[in-house]
């Protein structure tokens, strides 16, 4: 592969579709910003939004604004626009509420679908988090309910009959890895397995078809890809197949049938609305739901070229000037199988990445040794690209890192 | 009684010594809110804050804000805060997702401190989460976990050595009757069951003190009296005795003892971070921690007697002006007993609280007949209880109530 030099990179800058988003975000001044896949960047008409959400509606508004700002319906409305971005249909989705929680609401409806199975799997080094809630919600019901975590290459060889729910992450946060969801949920629907897919390293970077892959259950981040802001609301997708089969283990107020009945018992609400719970945060669901109507103006399969393209010249670009720095690639190679981020391992990588973000450079560090770089192809130039790897180089030449290191041991001691 | 006038309501209001914190809230104009205790006003310096989270916090320094704008503290600093306002110690409250969500929080903890008990107990007419969040635990495991609303004069009666918990609102939501939250919880210890206190209507009214009553759980809302925005964080308490025996049921990556290790196993945090769950919606946080603060600056004591003030005057108006429309009390009308709001019945509620909301007197409606009247005395002024009465009177004499009612059968129809 010959070199790749900064006119190439001009050319690819000056060819990107979406060079024109960048500018609807606020990016800030001496900043690289390859942490998109942790917490997304702020769109300008973000800022606007919630604080008219804060003055008029809520100010002036106040109480009214439950039905003449719709907030009522907002959990459903962001949902129906969720759904246009991972393949599912109006109604299958509800925002609100956590990812833990809604992985914790999927997990218990699947113990609903089939009454006779009490084995809940997902695979080692999965993202934490799902594998956790696996734990609590067994540990209610300790002598029925089993935690079964695998192996990820033992996962489809798993399942048999015993097996209630199989929660896997799309996009591997650590690795970038993408596991087949049609392959994998077929494998699964032979045994009768539901199966629970954590789209939050994937829903706004990459195409997802939920329906076409036949898709029981999903969660996903709003904080991450669709730059919903910092905690923002995840979103549970619930297949309208399993719908109303489902007794809801978080049966709050907002999911009854008739809230403002004030009921003393619970009748769950039509199809999705049951998997609502409490009230939703309103300012946190209008920064969301800002960036999720930014990412609907983005044609999801060029979004996805660009950000594959975006990784490829990251891993190459280390390969041409990095090499001698003993970086292993921790992500596949091949863009088909990777998210929309990269990875390496460095047995440094903790300092290395603490001497790239002193300079701007900002990616993460994911333990025991992996840098992690994500790619929002909405706003991420290719000079971005160029530049922090440019700058990676700089720092490993120049030993920063070292330095990095030598005060982060000075500090301790 | 003697009748009261204008003249005493001025003087009243002259001798306010919470006058001056109406001017930190935005109050729109033409409108008497009396709904405080369902949304609370909007606090001037939460516009500025909540832009500065938006713009500077997120906008500029994206993810490092974990660390230098402290967003990782967030659920426990402004816990700390509430702690203050309900008699708790710093490390017993966490803020963060919804009071139904911490509702199913505390009774399955409760599951956990005594693993021979199975029942969870709550009164009828209770607000309807409370109970829904039981069913709903309840459902996971059908065959140990019991669901047992009783009547409310029925609860202490009712206490056995199979209860798990007692779920109890302190301040009921359509009555405004005060639990004697000391008693009860005696009571309820004696025979070794731990209760639960909703405390949604009362944090923020007046005071609370949870550790003086050996109480054990509690939860709390966020957007009611402590003007912590639409759908605002809720709070749970956990007696520090407590924290460490449970193992959560929500167990999300942020209450783990190291999470950022990213083991596969669950360890719980220290003490109340094992209560926390996935990642805190930030901006919300910054809107609460804002009315927090100013409700930090209040003495709580003298607020609780302008709160009773303001209620026995609104009762005292009604009967002075009011009488003849067949309204009747359906609060305490001792104002012990009562929490910061009345409520009357009337067969037309509905059709009258719409003619009041016309005329920019917001109360509330609660089903089937009740017109709720909140008092939030940071910002409440007597003028506003003597408007409201001065209005429903006038809605009642001109019947605008009954063409209210003529317009909503019309439009039924």
């Amino acid at each position: 592969m010959s070199r790749t030099s900064l006119d190439d990179i001009t050319g690819m800058d000056g060819d990107d579709q979406f060079a024109s988003f960048r500018d609807r975000f606020d990016i800030p001044e001496g900043v690289i910003y390859l942490d998109g896949n942790s917490l997304g960047c702020l769109p300008k008409a973000t800022r606007e939004r919630v604080n008219d959400v804060v003055t008029r509606e809520w100010g002036q508004d106040l109480i009214r604004s439950w039905n003449t700002n719709d907030w009522i319906n907002a959990p459903t409305r962001i949902g129906d626009k969720i759904a246009r971005l991972v393949g599912a249909d109006a109604g299958e989705i509800i925002t609100g509420d956590s990812t833990s929680i809604n992985v914790f609401k999927c997990l218990s409806a699947c113990l609903k679908l089939n009454s006779e199975r009490y084995t809940l799997m997902t695979e080692t080094g999965n993202f934490p988090t799902d594998a956790y809630m696996i734990e609590g919600l067994a540990a209610i019901a300790p002598d029925h309910i089993k935690s079964k975590p695998v192996d990820p290459d033992a996962v489809v060889d798993s399942l048999d009959d015993t097996i209630a729910a199989l929660l896997l992450t799309h996009t591997h946060y650590k690795t970038g890895h993408i596991r087949d969801m049609k392959a994998v949920t077929a494998a699964a629907h032979a045994t009768g397995v539901p199966v629970i897919w954590d789209l939050s390293h994937s829903c706004g970077a990459m195409p997802v078809d939920l329906n076409s892959c036949k898709a029981d259950f999903a969660v996903g981040c709003g904080y991450k890809y669709l730059n919903g802001g910092p905690g923002a609301p995840a979103f549970t997708f619930v297949a309208r197949r399993h719908q109303e089969k489902v007794f809801p283990a978080l049966s709050g107020w907002l999911g009854h049938k008739q809230p403002f009945a004030f009921d003393d018992t619970y009748t769950p609400g039509p199809g999705i609305h049951r998997f609502q719970c409490g009230t939703p945060g309103i300012i946190g669901c209008a920064a969301l739901e800002t960036g999720v109507d930014l990412m609907l103006e983005a044609d999801m399969a060029a979004l996805r070229r660009k950000s594959s393209a975006l990784g490829d010249l990251f891993i190459q670009l280390v390969e041409q000037s990095c090499c001698e720095f003993g970086f292993e690639p921790a992500c596949p190679l091949d863009a088909k199988q990777r998210g929309s981020q990269v990875s390496f391992r460095h047995r440094e990588g903790y300092a290395i990445m603490q001497a790239l973000i002193a300079r701007g450079v900002i990616g993460d560090f994911r333990a025991p040794d992996i840098l992690r770089f994500g790619f929002a192809p909405l706003y991420n130039s290719y000079a971005d690209v160029w530049n922090a790897v440019d700058t990676l180089r700089d720092v490993m030449t120049t030993n920063e890192w070292n330095r990095a290191r030598f005060k982060q041991k000075a500090a301790v001691t």
